[in-house]
């Protein structure tokens, strides 16, 4: 049993920050870093950069819609095409800096009100896997388990990394209790961590309802923007070590 | 005698044009463009790489201070290390914006007033090159004759390729006159031609004041923001033609 | 016979510039100008205040949605209170800037996305209203004739003036025929006065398909941002004028 | 003996908060808020406005150069008169959301660089006032003492009031020992407290190199953006109360 721990880094923007990096990359191995469209410029994509070098985890361009104010939570309308070459420029940029910085980016993974476009809509998720074939550096996707973003880049012969979330609930179609409804949200930890754990043992999530579904699982996705989440996340990853399973980046490190 | 002729191109942003792209690609052999610093955008980059390689028209990358409403003209404070930063993001996200467009990105030339820093200030120019020294793609670094730029590019083992200005005159000290002194701007284009191939016949560029210097000259900066700066760019090209210059890119089309 | 004329002005940003405002400005005789949102910056809005005020044409404020690179053509997801607070913010920052050039913001009509949501959105349109009724200056508001914003206006105590557009076909319902759609457009300035003419006289607006309605007009937006669309606007002045109509503001000069 | 004390608040931007507003709120007597240039947006002005209104704070407008990334700390090259401009859009753009919000600004204080430079530049210095002067609402100046603002807006004829720093020391010419230098910070909070409080009773100021100078104070301005500057601005109003020193709006409130 393995698996990967993947969180978003990198979202502060000059001289705000957005969550605890430092201490959220004692927990993952993979960090999906802002690159100037939600969050993010030059400075903050360098220093997270270097910081998650430090650390030995791997690194990921997470690009978002280009609207700071709405932190990329917001589906601002583009044609998917726009989209592609929004998403490339972000990657580059973040590529570039990491070269500066002595790194490599090694994966992409959409953000907020992007991410949820790209699980539903197959031509934007198209657009996407194709900005992103373009590119150089033989980057591979991190999609939500399940969604027309991962069907798009296997589609593609591009690396499919297949992500869950630890603290959401899951209904019988496979996608995600929407926030706002009761079980959306998991807030305790070793809840969590006994559903992640069932998970990795028989392939199966358990969904509302009752009953469970098979789902394919490569990555869990943690969060660290509040003092709680960044502690499931640390219980989440001392409970799955504690149970044998192996935490360690889905990609192998360059 | 031949000769590369240089312009800034991709200057607009959003619904802003800048300039008429399309004539001057009829006029210069190698396109400057903007990326998404002091101009431009994804949508903008995009068109103007298709637009360039639609011509046969090579690429480099532009880039600015991120200062949208000062166009790049204003000294932003910075550190060396934050501008090398800040031009490794415009530059990355180009080539990336280029590989979605089929084409490719082959020098950089600074904007405004980062390109007059980078021409006096060795540290600057030091953080410049090291960050376009750092990125893929065998990057040449298009600079004002005689500059630090020029000199660190040089130093780092980088293909450097020495620009003049068609319209404007110059120093003893091969620096140009400044904006606003009398001898700053040339208007006419006959007047232009007749120094620059000049230039190329003799090496030595006249100065204010009488005289003239040697001056390196394989790129030669036109403008196309104003109807009389394409109309000299224009007349400028027909009479280095006229008079057996070949007019081509520095760099070989690949 | 009376008629005002309106036109958006002052959509620069920064270096980039948007129409012919100089040329618009001895057509119209109320000029909407942008407030930072989707145009202008306080150079471009100063610049504009003062055009306006030496040819003594009456300004009002012109906010939109606060995304540059669309233009504030894209619905950007908010709340009616939001949309309130970001309308205030603007008619705010340019009524301060009119205080400084010595003029005064007279109304406030909405832009592009942000119009057209007023129009069919009561709630959105109940949020303009009261944002714009929170400010000093005893602003009206221009609206899209038959629109939720007029009726709003009207409901809170607010001058309303209804707008009609001189190329833009109409709808049975008293909409606009969509861009797109045959008839959507009208491009012979002859046939648009023909139309504003018949209009002013019977108050009735020809509507697609034959028939006509009734169609309240205080004021005909004009645009400026294409050579064709500001000759239009010239004709179509020179027109009403032949016919003996009044061009001259809604609003009585302060 | 009494003393208004002052801070800076609602420099958020977006999703990004900056330091403890709601804490600040109840040490404070004025409060400071970004505008939108340096920092803040309409969401952030208008829940900021409010909760300066619940605790019964005192707002005045803050505003900076419009460069988040550099957080107003960044000399920007600008006119004066465009730097008045500037200013104004700021400030009307918080008194609009302070009208949508039921409140009033009552005053303004300039942002980092820019105060730094309207301390020392005289013409900056009055095209600020001059901008201030052009607005409604009768607006205080809130000036570093001793500074050209202050002067200008005596001259200008509008309220002037001077502050002083808790946690800087002071040279023998009336200026701030200047950030990395010795003596520059006052990190201990009864020393600041002592320093005031003397300050309060002589009507002078200790400065570096031993001996006072006489400073006119009627705001105390304290920080919140770390832990420890907002326990220092705590204890130090807790000494002022506890030393009898009435702590109170300079402004009455309206």
């Amino acid at each position: 049993m393995r698996i990967d721990l993947n969180s978003d880094l990198g979202e502060g923007y000059g001289p705000w920050a957005m969550g605890d990096d430092a201490a959220l990359l004692t927990v993952v191995t993979s960090a999906n870093i802002a690159c100037g469209g939600h969050a993010g410029d030059p400075e903050t994509m360098f220093a997270t950069l270097r910081l998650a070098a430090d650390h030995g985890v791997i690194v990921g361009a997470h690009p978002g819609y280009a609207d700071r104010e709405g932190f990329g939570r917001r589906i601002i309308p583009m044609t998917p095409a726009a989209i592609g070459r929004m998403v490339a420029a972000q990657v580059g940029s973040l590529q570039a800096v990491a070269a500066v910085a002595g790194t490599r980016v090694r994966y992409v993974k959409p953000h907020g009100a992007l991410a949820n476009l790209a699980a539903d809509d197959a031509a934007v998720a198209a657009a996407i896997v194709a900005a992103i074939a373009a590119l150089p550096g033989d980057l591979a996707v991190l999609a939500i388990s399940g969604t027309e973003l991962e069907i798009a880049a296997r589609a593609a012969g591009l690396s499919a990394i297949s992500e869950i979330f630890a603290d959401r609930g899951y209904l019988p179609n496979g996608r995600l209790v929407p926030r706002g409804q009761p079980g959306a949200l998991i807030h305790d930890a070793d809840e969590a961590a006994d559903r992640l754990i069932a998970l990795l043992r028989s392939g199966r999530m358990p969904v509302q309802g009752g009953g469970s579904i098979p789902l394919n699982a490569q990555s869990i996705c943690v969060h660290g923007d509040s003092p709680g989440a960044l502690q499931l996340a640390q219980r989440l990853r001392a409970r799955l070590l504690a149970e044998g399973v192996t935490v360690t980046p889905f990609l192998v490190p360059a």
